[in-house]
């Protein structure tokens, strides 16, 4: 008899995890991602900010799996999923919608950015979900240094040094904190006319607190923390309008030429591609062992499903994710070595953390709530733990200890490829003031 | 009495080491480039093949020269010199042309490639000068083995692991052995269905050997090397023709979905902007002290100038910009401190090195001619010595000695700003072949 097919689509926290865990079941793997690489999300605001390059947190998902002889790793997208007829549809550069079929199933798509209703935000506020993402909002901070730097008119000069986060979970926290630091550091030495103080950052949300998943204690900590960095921050407001002139919060029109989107994530499409029924937020409502109702054979994870314990839906963290993948991988490998079900599907929590600019982290576990350097050197080690390779984590450690000691901060390119694309808003008056003729 | 104004277009080679020469001089120093980085050009092949990252061979410029009190960086374009009113002519996002004065100018422009009055080549066969085009190369490989892997039509399949490299000097060399070596490494381990040994490397030029610049004797070993990674040498043959199908080259069809100029290169346009003698390949002629003539407050330096010695031009080679940018500096420190004259510049050729795939290097220093592992450990040393910052130097030799003991590279992104881009040309196919159904 053949082996039974495993079609995992999604190449993130839940579905490499689920590639890995089958990784000794009598069966093919085929592991389908529209990317070449492994995203450590966690770590994005870090390429954002200039702290990491791409190449340190986008794993070649090939190269993960290259010694799985089970695994194959498929670069395409996938498009829809036909449940009768058990195949998915990918899209390719040539052809679109050829049927792939499956004996199993595991959705594991991830989500997106949602706007609430306002996609026409999107030019104006860029999201933060992918390396491509992260790029382009780093170019876009290094290019509002530029321009600010060759900027005379006062006005201009502010509105250029004025960074908006729409959003403060934990995106919009860490983004924030590290761009303040950012600031402090690299503004102060590398620019001649920019006065770090003179730059504004505002983080924005209509909830009432910052990290609203944590307790109210961390929430404040973090804020506090974010207050001396010198952050902005306007809570139980809402952001009405973002347009190429800044943002509108809570009626307040406010100037700034960097607006970063940090709130809400919508999960993909998988939802309809099933036609199954989902949570308010869009996420698949599945059975307790994370399967489709009616479809034992398909099973959704990570970001994609929705799953209450308690009553509560779990959130759309890695752990989750992770948790849930070797979860379905050991049902489906229960399934087809010995014909039998698995238990349901419970989480184990093992925490929450988020860094607040440099040496300061908030972490929550079970009833631990601590905030300060500990907790920062727990999230650092943690989260080396978590890079895909040992290469990875070598070279991520040698970074942070390098730009903890140094300031400094390696990754600050403005690659574009769109040819030269001069910075300078009025050169010469930079220039007249920078170097005044006789 | 004021400070003289020096202003330098282009942060390369020769214009950062003029910049940082004229630290002590009393003058203010302006740097314009039209990137935010300084670029380690030498390594650019080591991007396009995924073994170095873009943040290790570009360096901020203003992080360079942050600590020179006296030294300015501008980033914009240069479109121009008026000779006769001293200013350059500085193009950026919001003006055009806007004039900037200077007392001294150094030029510092570099060169772009070429290609022979058939720009129309350059789509179908980038060209390798930036980190843009660096990475989009290696996005341009990486994409060919992801398309192979899915490709059943054997000829389709055979076209996408062709790859042809027009121009057998140092950079067709260079890329053509590190692409071997990452095809014999990378292919054999990540991919399913790509027989190594089908990829074929064609690295083609109308001169009679490789690296013209070396001597026969080196010629020859280069070339022995890379047949023996099984690299295919057509040498005294034109490419007649580029497109979307391949080339022809010398009357005969390669067909090919990747093909790499790394031919001839033309200096940039500052002897139009001098309206200056040039020499036959348009490179500014200047005097025994870099300057244009009737003009000593315009020196030209680097690829962009044509200095003989010895009745050779001078090689557009890092050395020769660094010591003319250093020699420039000093020109113009002693006319305004001294207000005297330094006598004419003279190049100290140091050597010449090109890699050749992994371990191996040739290298020709005066009457010194060896090829080779020593070879390639001096190369190694003393690109690493070049490198613009000890952390940089620190972060490549790790690497280097990662990638040499371990194969791995884990610089494998395809990082994409157009959403997602399925590469697979026959995914059915591809995994029906991977996973049989039973």
């Amino acid at each position: 008899m053949a082996q039974p097919r495993i079609i995992i689509v999604g190449g993130g926290f839940g579905g490499l995890a689920a590639a890995k865990a089958l990784s000794r079941t009598p069966a093919r793997v085929i592991l389908i991602d529209r990317t070449n690489h492994h995203l450590f999300q966690p770590l994005l605001y870090q390429v954002a900010t200039a702290a990491l390059t791409p190449a340190q947190i986008g794993t070649p998902i090939r190269g993960i799996l290259r010694n799985q002889r089970n695994a194959t790793v498929v670069m395409g997208e996938v498009t829809g999923v036909d449940k009768e007829q058990k195949c998915v549809f990918v899209t390719n550069a040539d052809r679109s919608d050829v049927p792939v079929e499956y004996d199993y199933l595991i959705l594991a798509t991830g989500s997106t950015h949602s706007y609430f209703g306002h996609d026409e935000f999107e030019i104006f506020a860029p999201g933060m979900k992918s390396l491509a993402d992260a790029v382009a909002t780093r170019n876009k901070i290094l290019q509002a240094f530029e321009l600010a730097e060759a900027e005379e008119d006062p006005k201009r000069h502010r509105d250029l040094l004025t960074f908006v986060m729409v959003g403060a979970g934990p995106t919009g926290v860490e983004l924030a904190g590290a761009l303040a630091v950012l600031i402090r550091t690299t503004l102060r030495t590398d620019f001649r006319r920019i006065d770090p103080a003179s730059a504004r950052i505002v983080l924005a949300d209509r909830s009432p607190r910052v990290l609203t998943t944590f307790s109210e204690r961390l929430s404040q900590a973090a804020k506090r923390r974010l207050e001396n960095l010198g952050v902005e921050i306007r809570l139980g407001q809402s952001v009405e309008q973002i347009d190429d002139d800044g943002v509108v919060v809570a009626g307040e029109r406010i100037a700034s030429k960097t607006v970063i989107w940090t709130a809400g994530v919508a999960p993909s499409p998988a939802s309809k591609w099933l036609q199954a029924e989902t949570d308010r937020a869009g996420r698949v409502r599945v059975e307790s062992d994370l399967t489709v109702p009616g479809h034992p054979e398909i099973f959704v994870i990570g970001d994609t499903a929705s799953f209450e314990e308690k009553g509560r839906p779990l959130p759309g963290v890695a752990q989750v994710a992770m948790q849930q993948g070797r979860y379905a991988a050991r049902a489906i490998h229960r399934r087809v070595t010995a014909g039998s079900l698995l238990g349901p599907f419970s989480y184990f929590d093992k925490g929450n953390m988020a860094v607040v600019g440099k040496g300061f982290a908030v972490l929550q576990s079970g009833k631990v709530q601590v905030s300060g350097f500990g907790a920062w050197l727990t999230w650092a080690f943690v989260h080396l733990q978590f890079l895909a390779t040992s290469s990875l984590r070598l070279s991520v450690f040698l970074q942070w200890v390098w730009t903890y000691l140094s300031g400094q901060r390696g990754s600050r390119l403005i690659v574009s490829h769109h040819g030269p694309k001069p910075a300078t808003a009025a050169v010469e008056a930079d220039i007249r003031a920078a170097a005044p003729r006789k």
